[in-house]
């Protein structure tokens, strides 16, 4: 098994002034310092960014965020948009069980807002494919407003099911110390703010971010050997891709990408979607939770869209669904989610979270990462597993 | 054992008005053609590019090219510098190994020449440390003219050394049809030439290019199941990393990156450099050339600047080195350069190469390809072995 031995995050939120480097120091010195391993026996870093040659002039991050973490190792950039460091902590997850390291360190980092809404937004849009849709003025929002209104012209659904979502996901985020948005909002609150792109309105998104996230991975082996402390372990892991355009896809409303990406980490972890007691899912737009939930086989098609209104998601519900706020309310900084999501799974099982409370008997959590409109998707099971 | 079972590549030039999308194609098509395996066999995409976000305000590019590489498959995006593509063929390397897959397409491309000499050199900086190296001023001619300096300094040698693997490497490629440059020049030409940064001078300098490379892996099992004809194999692979900035090195006439990269490779295959009949290296620069030579364990510290003016590296030499012409003359997309090594030297050892008349009896070849200022370096190991 893949251990998981240490999490470390920053505050995830508005830091226009803090370059990635600074941030991913923070982070990867929480994670350490949570692990309570020396840093020197990292053997490498697989690291996740998306817009660093856009946002600070920065490619070749890999040996830049080593050298910021204080590892003396060769490092690894991965990008697959929004998924980035899902794919990074799909690689090491390979390397890891392959015995070709011990440990490794994993994370990312995204810095944002640094450049106003209008350059995030265009930066963001070279996750979209530049040639057939950003040309024609498609940017992300307009591509998750195309998915939802496919979906409720397919299924049925409202802008009140969707706020739902938002509603569930800031509630969550209310003590969660590294969340952008620590604050209540109602159904009202969403449904009375500006539509970005309709149906989806400015609650119906996640916000700009900056903020960084790691996570430190171990063998079995490196586990007995020094004795660590490491009572979550990565299970299963899937990956799946689709084109990068939407007008390639035959439908819409649904991310067989995803439904990939679960399938194989289903199977490589020995469960079914029944198992799976919580889940950090990568709600970017509202209606992406709803398709999540959908690809990861929690839900029949079209029947996710009323699980938050009907609170089979909240933290009281009978599987609660982004317990840390989610993007929607905990943040995005783009190339950090994917880590951050298993951080936060880690320490909802572990019960050191803020939130632990909602799931006191967890042992099967589920991380689903995914790049543009999901052409890229990355699937993690997350179990308790001594 | 991981097998090359076809390898594909564009010209390398200059094609401002070629996308990315249509050059890998391009590549991947030749491939698998080469291959003679059909490309829905593929279960992912390793793909390598550098430069994307900013030459084609195109990231995310990992689905883009398993579409234009007419694979349906999950794509994974590597960005380590101008190793970018090495990235990928390591990791690729390792998922063959681990029985995750047995077939994958792997390469790389880049747009480079539609923003000018002016727009790529500064591109080209995000390989470097932004916040202190870029701002003061330093480039990639500037940053390998400190390491020639160094080197001079510390070992002598001279501006008419370096010459002499400008003069091989173009000699090489002149009747290399993928090669950017298939023009015979003399060492005045070198030496005459406008200097960009002191002592390098403009053919110590290999060119801005447009291009793209594809290669595709196979596991033993599926070479034989489906009888396909692959002689050459990867049999060790390694990767090396340093600190990102200049600075922040002890000594910069070393590059410790490729040492540990090469020793990695060595052991992996079960080799020494003395094995090594002939090789590609990344020769971004011609000091590059000699410090990778010494890196490989080919020659002590030192010893390298002299041995293409002795033509001990000239295609007749006992080690060719750069039979493909190099990055010096065959051209340099960085995001393609890693694989199109594997290719051209796949293509050397299984003798049709129209250079491989110059290494008819070798069996074992190396790749070196490094990104930055050796911050980041891959070394493979490609050899014949049924």
């Amino acid at each position: 098994m893949v251990r998981i031995v240490g999490v470390g995050l920053t505050p995830f939120g508005t830091t226009p002034e803090r370059t990635g480097r600074d941030m991913f120091a923070e982070a990867s010195d929480a994670a350490f310092a949570d692990a309570g391993v020396p840093r020197t026996d990292a053997e490498a870093l697989y690291y996740g960014n998306f817009m660093g040659a856009l946002a600070e002039h920065q490619g070749h991050q890999g040996p830049l965020m080593a050298e910021a973490a204080g590892i003396q190792a060769p490092a690894t950039r991965f990008e697959t948009a929004c998924a980035s460091s899902g794919a990074a902590v799909r690689h090491a997850v390979q390397t890891l069980r392959n015995g070709e390291a011990d440990l490794l360190l994993v994370g990312g980092a995204e810095r944002m807002t640094n450049l106003g809404t209008d350059g995030a937004t265009e930066a963001l849009a070279i996750a979209a494919d530049d040639l057939w849709e950003v040309r024609a003025g498609v940017t992300f929002p307009g591509a998750y407003a195309l998915m939802a209104n496919a979906y409720f012209d397919t299924y049925g659904g409202s802008r009140e099911d969707l706020a739902h979502v938002a509603v569930k996901n800031h509630e969550n985020a209310l003590e969660n110390e590294h969340a952008q948005y620590q604050q209540r909002i109602d159904v009202d609150t969403v449904l009375e703010a500006p539509t970005v792109s309709a149906p989806l309105g400015l609650y119906d998104s996640c916000p700009i971010s900056d903020g960084a996230s790691a996570i430190v991975l171990a063998s079995d082996e490196y586990v007995a050997e020094n004795d660590v402390d490491a009572p979550v372990s990565i299970t299963g892991t899937g990956q799946g891709g689709d084109n990068l355009a939407l007008h390639d896809r035959e439908f819409l409303a649904r991310s067989p990408a995803a439904e990939d990406a679960a399938t194989e980490a289903y199977d490589d972890a020995g469960i079914g979607p029944d198992d799976v007691e919580l889940a950090e899912v990568h709600d970017c737009f509202t209606i992406a939770e709803v398709l999540a939930l959908e690809s990861l086989g929690f839900y029949e098609p079209g029947e996710a869209i009323g699980a938050a209104r009907r609170g089979e998601t909240t933290a009281t519900g009978d599987r609660p669904i982004n317990l840390s706020g989610g993007l929607k309310a905990k943040g995005h900084p783009v190339g950090a989610t994917g880590t951050a999501q298993i951080a936060e799974l880690t320490q909802l099982l572990r019960g050191d979270h803020v939130n632990s409370d909602a799931v006191p008997d967890a042992t099967v959590g589920l991380a689903h990462n995914a790049g543009g409109t999901v052409a890229s998707a990355f699937v993690h099971v997350v179990e308790v597993a001594e």
